[in-house]
């Protein structure tokens, strides 16, 4: 799922899983990490990493970061990215989070949409530098 | 500092620090979290937050994310800023990160622009929900 995809085909590597087995690794050794797997029948269809943020702006609130939202292209109309981002919302509430956010490149402009009737609001820009 | 900003005004309470010293112990537990703070004088002066957050896409990069960057009033203007995130940069350089991402207010143009000068992209668009 991550190599189909536009913007993910040219930069992902499925013929050689050793670095996506050593971040699996990082983020299970992680406790503020979660990785959620959608599964029907023997096919991961969906995935989810909700991380939890610690500040100190905002009364000392935590924030969640949903990032890694992909939906096998089978299923995309089938309610799943809903049903994926309302648990990561509950989920946030259940660990005390007074913030969700998440960004969405500017081209996915079927995902602006998406995220807005979840209820998010398209109120900041996200920056990105590569190293 | 927090409080003495337009967006900041109303969802902070200098008068009870209780809420910040919790936040400041989450922070120092995490060893993800680094909370920098500039001093001159006896003064804090600037203030960033650096979160690593390892995952699976881009052949399992970790990212980092800048997120509490605070400048004193008396201080904008004088480098400060540039020097906060050029060490943010280095310090996910250091730490292995492919991509330092972080997020601004849309109201905030004067950020917008700073951002860009540091080699930034906007490239994503940020979503919010209150919970």
């Amino acid at each position: 799922m991550l190599a189909d995809d536009p913007l993910g085909a040219s930069r992902e590597s499925p013929e050689d899983l050793t670095p996506y087995r050593e971040a699996l690794k990082r983020l299970a050794d992680d406790p503020n990490q979660q990785l959620v797997v959608a599964v029907r029948g023997n096919r991961v269809v969906g995935t989810l990493q909700l991380t939890l943020v610690p500040g100190l702006s905002r009364r000392g609130a935590t924030r969640s970061i949903i990032e890694a939202v992909r939906i096998h292209a089978g299923e995309r109309g089938s309610g799943l990215g809903s049903r994926l981002i309302t648990w990561a919302v509950e989920e946030s509430r259940r660990q005390n989070c007074q913030l969700v956010q998440l960004t969405s490149d500017a081209s996915r402009t079927d995902a602006h949409r998406f995220y807005e009737r979840l209820g998010f609001t398209a109120s900041h820009i996200g920056f990105k530098l590569q190293l």
